[in-house]
C-alpha cells in the first residue's frame, strides 16, 4: 500500500470506506477526541442506551419476575448464537455468562480432568498475564503432577509457533493461546496449531478476546475443541460485560463443568437435592448470569454481523498498513518502533509502537491532545483500530499528535508514574 | 397481634407506617398488581432507573476507558462496604463480584483447602439446591475423601439445628447453610450455631441470600468465618445482579481464592507472569466484573440505609404476623396450610402456604388475579414481604384474592403444568 501522508488523502480514504457510515451508530459525544482503544473497552452503541433504557425500566422495573420468562432464561444461548456466526462455530456451542477468567477456569480444569494422564498445559509468554494467573490456580488447584510451562516469544511480538510445536508431546494436555497478542497484535494460525495439538492428542484452547468482532476466526474450520473470549472489546458490550465460552459439539457432554450451578442444571424447578447436568452447552452455565450488562452485548454484536466480518477485516487491514505507512514516513525518524508484526496477515487490529519516551508520550497524549490509545509496560503505546467506528482520519491526526508531542516535547513534564488503566 | 380482617383495618396499618413512603421511591408501573416476589426479584427503585442512564450513557458512552479510573475499579469494594453495614460487617471484610455460586465455588474450596485433615461439608435440605450443586460439584473436583452431609429438616420448615450441632466432629471442616430458608423462611440462629462450628474446629459459611435487605444479620457479633449473598432480592439490584461474598478479616489472607485472575493480583499493570495475591479481601475477585449491572446494586442499598435494618425488621415482623393472622382467620378453613414457622423470630420476610391445589392456585393468582408471588414445589405459595414496599393493603388484597380463588373455583381451568419462572 503506497501512501501519502496528507490529511487530505485520510480523507479520500474515508470517502471510499463502504464501512464509515456505521460510526454514527455510535455515541459520540466529543468529536474531537480520537479513541484508539477500543480493544479495552469499545464504544457505546446508540442502540444499547436505547435498549439500556428498555432493560432496565419496561423489562426489570414493568415485568418484575415475568422478565425470566420473557427472555432472561435463554439470553446467554440467544446472545452466544449470535457471536458464535462472528467465529465461525455453530449457534448451539456458545454461551454467554461469567467472566472471561471464570470462563476459562471451568474450561481448563474440565479439560484437564478428562485427560487424566496428561497434566502439562502448554501456553506462550505473549498470552494475557491474566489467562496466566487462572492457569496457575487450576494447576495448584489439581495439584499431583500439573505443570503449567510458558514458551517464550522469539522477539516479544511473533508467537513461538514452532516451539510450541516442538513441545507437544504425550504429557500434553492442552494448548491454550490467545489467539491474537494482547500486546504485539500477533495472530496465530488458528488451524495449523490445532491441528498440531490433536496430532499429539491434546486439546487446544483459544482465547479470542482481542481477535472477536476484528479478526476473522473460524474454530469449526479449524476443529477447535475450546475457546473463551470477552465482549467489552471490539463487540461493544460494555465495562466488564459478561464473556463468552465455546465448546465444540461433540465434546460438550464429554466434559464436565466443576462450577456446577443452577443454571445449568437439567431441570431447574424440580429443586432436586442432586446435581444433573442439562443436555448440551447450557451445563456450563453456573449462577444466575448478570442480566443487564449480559444483554447490553447484543446491539454490538448486532452491528458487526450487519457490518459483515469480511468488510470490518478489510478495513481493519487497510487502516493498519496506514498506520505503518504514517509510522515509517513520520514516526520511525523520531524513535518510534514498531512492535507487532509487518505481515498484515499475522496481525490483529492494533498495532503497538514503542518508544524510550512511551510512558510519558502517552500520558501526553491523553491529559494534553485529547487521544486515548492504551500503554503496555515497558513502553508500548497500543492503537487500537475498531473499523465499526475509527477513521482514516483519526490514524492521520494521532500521528501528527504523536509527532508533536515528540517534536516539541510535550512529555517532558510527565514523571512517567501510574499510566492510566485500560 | 390481634387483628381486624377489613380492608380499613390494613389501611389503618398504612397509615401507621413510618417506612410507608418509602414506596414512592420505587418504579410502580401498574398500581393494581400486588407484587409479592421481591424475594426473588427485587423491585426497580428509581434511584436506579436514573444511575443506569448515567451509567450507560456518561460513564460509559462519554468517559470511555477513563470510567476505570474514576470508580469502577473500586466498585466491587464500595458496593460491598454499604452492604458490609445492613449485615453487621467491616467495610473491608464484603466485596460485590461474580455470582452467588461462584462466590460460594471460592469460599468453600478455600475453606476445605485450608484444613486438609477436615473433608467433611454439613448443610441441611433446606439450602437451596443451587449451593447444594456448587457442593457437590467441589467435593468432587476435590475428590479423595472429601464428603458432603446433608441434615434433614424434621418438618420441612425448620431447620435441624440440634441435629446439625450433633453431627459436628473432627472430621467437619465447613457448616454451611442459607440463613434464612428460601422455601419455609426459617432462621437460623447465626451466633449458636457458628459456635457449635467453631468448637468443633469447623468453619461457619452463611448464604444471606435470603436475609440481606430483610432480616437483621450481625456477622462479626456471631464470629461469622464465611458468607455470601445475593443482591437481586430483598437488595433490589436488578436480574442477576452479582453477588457479594464476606471473608472474617483474620481469615483473608490465610484463604486461597482457587480461581486466581488479574482483578486480584497484587500489581494489575506490572502484567507479570506470576499471579502474586493482592493484599485483603481484594485477592478473591477474579475477572473483569460487570461493571453495569455491578452498580445499579448501590441505590438499593442506599435505600436500606437511609430505612434502617431496624425498622426494615419491625415492619417486616408486623407484615407477616398481620399476614398469618389473615391466614389464620380467612385461608386455614380453605384448605390452607402454614409451612412457615408461627415464632417470628425464627422467620425471615416470607410466608409460604400451603394447598393442596398450589400450583393451580398460583397460576390463577398470576393469570387472572394479577398477583405475582412465587411457587416452589411441591405445593408452596410463597409470598415475600419486601418492607420497602409492600403495603399492609397488598397483603389483605392476596388474602381476599386467595379466597376467591377456593371459593369460585378458580383454579380449576388450569392443568397444573409448569409454574411462573421465579
Amino acid at each position: 500500500m503506497t501512501i501519502r501522508t496528507d490529511a487530505a488523502y485520510a480523507d479520500e480514504l474515508d470517502a471510499d470506506d463502504p464501512l464509515a457510515h456505521f460510526r454514527e451508530r455510535f455515541v459520540v459525544t466529543d468529536p474531537d477526541l480520537i479513541y484508539l482503544d477500543g480493544n479495552s473497552l469499545g464504544r457505546l452503541p446508540a442502540a444499547t442506551a436505547t435498549r439500556a433504557d428498555e432493560l432496565v425500566r419496561r423489562e426489570w422495573g414493568d415485568r418484575l419476575i415475568r422478565g425470566w420468562n420473557e427472555g432472561w432464561f435463554v439470553a446467554p444461548e440467544q446472545v452466544g448464537a449470535k457471536i458464535a456466526r462472528l467465529i465461525g462455530a455453530r449457534p448451539d456451542e456458545v454461551i454467554v455468562a461469567d467472566s472471561t477468567s471464570v470462563n476459562l477456569f471451568k474450561l481448563v480444569v474440565a479439560a484437564l480432568r478428562a485427560q487424566d494422564r496428561r497434566m502439562r498445559i502448554l501456553t506462550d509468554d505473549l498470552n494475557f498475564p491474566s489467562d496466566i494467573y487462572v492457569l496457575q490456580g487450576a494447576i495448584d488447584l489439581l495439584g499431583q503432577g500439573h505443570e503449567l510451562e510458558i514458551v517464550p516469544s522469539p522477539d516479544g511480538i511473533y508467537g513461538p509457533a514452532a516451539d510450541l510445536r516442538a513441545r507437544l508431546d504425550e504429557r500434553t494436555a492442552l494448548v491454550t493461546l490467545s489467539h491474537t497478542a494482547f500486546k504485539s497484535g500477533y495472530v496465530y494460525d488458528m488451524a495449523e496449531l490445532t491441528a498440531a495439538a490433536h496430532a499429539s492428542g491434546a486439546l487446544a484452547l483459544w482465547d479470542l478476546s482481542h481477535s472477536v468482532g476484528a479478526v476473522p476466526v473460524d474454530l469449526n474450520g479449524a476443529n477447535a475443541d475450546l475457546a473463551i473470549g470477552c465482549t467489552y472489546k471490539y463487540l461493544n458490550g460494555g465495562p466488564g460485560a459478561p464473556a463468552f465460552l465455546y465448546i465444540r459439539r461433540d465434546l460438550q457432554e464429554r466434559l464436565q463443568n466443576p462450577i456446577t450451578g443452577w443454571m445449568g442444571q437439567k431441570d431447574l424447578f424440580q429443586l432436586a437435592l442432586n446435581y444433573q447436568p442439562a443436555a448440551g452447552l447450557r451445563r456450563f452455565l453456573t449462577g444466575t448470569p448478570s442480566i443487564v450488562s449480559l444483554l447490553l452485548v447484543e446491539p454490538g454484536v448486532d452491528l458487526l454481523l450487519e457490518a459483515g466480518m469480511t468488510r470490518v477485516r478489510a478495513k481493519s487491514m487497510r487502516q493498519s498498513e496506514y498506520l505503518i505507512g504514517l509510522w515509517e514516513a513520520l514516526l520511525a525518524p523520531l524513535g518510534f518502533t514498531l512492535n507487532s508484526p509487518r505481515d498484515a496477515h499475522r496481525r490483529g487490529s492494533h498495532i503497538s509502537l514503542g518508544h524510550v519516551e512511551g510512558l510519558r508520550i502517552d500520558l501526553a497524549l491523553i491529559n494534553d491532545l485529547n487521544v486515548l490509545p492504551d500503554f503496555r509496560t515497558p513502553d508500548n503505546i497500543r492503537l487500537g483500530i475498531a473499523p465499526l467506528y475509527t477513521s482514516f482520519r483519526d490514524i492521520h491526526t494521532v500521528v501528527m499528535r504523536l509527532r508533536r508531542i515528540v517534536e516539541e516535547r510535550l512529555y517532558e513534564k510527565y514523571s512517567g508514574a501510574a499510566p492510566v488503566v485500560t
